[in-house]
């Protein structure tokens, strides 16, 4: 089967999954007999290329990596396109899916849900590792896949590629969450982590951003808006619905000091930045994100610095607890390849 | 959507799943549209019965809990038949779905196995919570359900509710999953625990029996079958054959003395029971199972004496943990009901 995509965004994580793409391409056709074409790159900053024949990834990629950019690109061979905007690509692309990892606007969502809204509307699959666009518009966003018959993917939101949106979406069919709690966002469990190795909270900040582990507006880790994103992500999933943010209580990690994390470590307590939830009877949800000072005791007080966790404590079955890497561009690529052939192979 | 199923083996993860299902039912049916009725139950020692109008859960699930079988049951308003053997009930009961949870012989698998194949040759679905037709046929069963456009689900097999099979078929396929290893038997645990807290093997067997985690024939868990079971199930799905099982070396926890368990928390080890596999860069997969010593920097070392895990190491996206109950009919029970709406809901 020859599956035409669309891939809007070539940054980091585009190119991860371009990356992912190349390397397993030939896995993949003799696995599961599929061929996949690239027939269209949009990048807000870098251009926009359309070749109804398929652009070649390993001539692509390389200039990527290098320039961010391809608009110098030139290429041989092929019939292409370049220069048209983003909604043209996704009109006249041809694409099947589209794969959506573009710059988005933390309060509206947008460009990306434009984007994915057109591409659903056109009868496209979508594929998405953006946060916004499925924190905000669950429902609509869903709702409209259904209507097209098409697919809505978003596993690349959080955890990098370890299965927790799968699990919580198809695995308690026959069961009821009760309640989630975790540690998504990285960039916080590092830094807690160098503050409790003798590092200030600046100099922790200092080393996250240089791992690559902080969001380029550093303040969506630090007060919480990463991890505020991926619980209502989640509790848009269990509860089939828009979760209303605005009732989950936020705190993020900018008031915390060298003193309190010593103090801590001298009653054997460990500060880990949580988010959690938990449903009452009468079927409410209640949410928060912020500081927590662990004993020993809690399932999160080993979690490693680099690693994200998610407890999902259920009706029938009890304590399931998941563990995964919490960072990494090619993870978060193959997490968007992983969504892909989940659609296709069987 | 009206689903027929009939339930073979009506044992202690037979009545779990009547429970289960007499729970959920109007939850399953407002969130899903799904009516689920219990076209036949058939017992190798407790009798069968057909009920072309479906029998009453309400009414058969008290008889079973307090006589184990239905052989003194009479329906009152209801056209049923009785007595007749597993193989006509699953002919003639116009099931759709054909629930297993038989006893079977761990030699060959039967009768399970046969049930199985028949069921599938009819173009019912089948969801089993036995190990041995999965671990010993699954190629030809996998196989069967394709060739007859029916689905083979078996994730009651291990790990009671908690998504492992789930996530080894469908979350790596962009990925290579290169080595996993874990604790897959709940009773091996609980009786190293105990014996860390005093017991002698004898009395950690006794514990063990005591609080239901014991198999009838105790050998099974004791000397590592039922673990080599449940690895050969997981490699059996990573290679798509039918792993040799007789490559994996086995070793079970009958040699292990309080002396031993005693001088390994002297130097801060503990004993588990584990599997574990991995694969080389030939692709060929080596496996094993049997007690290992492990440091407390080692996943497992905290893992609770009630609880199994699952390491999943992955070429891209690395070390995913996975923890959940280890014992609990009822747990199992949910399990094919988890399994059974994954065909039908969505």
């Amino acid at each position: 089967m020859d599956v035409k995509i669309a891939l809007l965004g070539a940054g980091k994580v585009g190119q991860g999954f371009l990356a992912n793409l190349r390397k397993r391409r030939e896995q993949l056709s003799s696995r599961y007999g599929i061929t996949f074409q690239l027939v269209s790159i949009c990048d807000l900053a870098g251009g926009s290329i359309i070749s109804p024949t398929g652009l070649k990834i390993s001539e692509i990629l390389p200039i990527l990596e290098n320039n961010g950019s391809l608009v110098e690109y030139e290429p041989s061979g092929q019939v292409c396109v370049k220069g048209m905007d983003v909604n043209a690509c996704i009109e006249m692309s041809h694409a099947d899916v589209v794969l959506e990892s573009i710059v988005f606007n933390q309060e509206t969502g947008e460009p990306a849900l434009s984007y994915i809204r057109k591409a659903l509307g056109l009868r496209k699959h979508v594929v998405t590792c953006n946060k916004g666009p499925v924190s905000m518009h669950y429902k609509e966003l869903t709702s409209l896949a259904k209507a097209n018959g098409v697919r809505f993917l978003f596993g690349g939101t959080m955890m990098n590629g370890t299965p927790v949106i799968n699990i919580i979406s198809n695995s308690f069919r026959a069961d009821e969450v009760r309640e989630i709690r975790g540690v998504l966002n990285v960039s916080a469990n590092y830094i807690l982590w160098a503050m409790e190795q003798g590092l200030s909270y600046e100099e922790g900040i200092k080393e996250a951003r240089h791992l690559g582990y902080l969001e380029a507006d550093a303040s969506l880790d630090l007060e919480g808006h990463d991890s505020l994103a991926k619980l209502v992500i989640l509790l848009n999933i269990l509860t089939n619905g828009d979760f209303p943010s605005h009732q989950i209580v936020r705190e993020g990690i900018t008031q915390i000091t060298s003193r309190d994390i010593g103090l801590g470590m001298e009653r054997g307590l460990r500060y880990k930045m949580m988010v959690g939830a938990a449903r009452s009877e009468d079927g409410q949800w209640q949410g928060q994100v912020g500081l927590q000072k662990l004993e020993e005791s809690d399932p999160f007080y080993n979690l490693d610095k680099t690693r994200n966790a998610l407890l999902i404590r259920t009706e029938t079955v009890g304590d399931i607890y998941l563990e995964g890497p919490g960072a990494g561009k090619i993870r978060a690529g193959n997490a968007l390849l992983s969504d892909l052939l989940s659609i296709y192979a069987t």
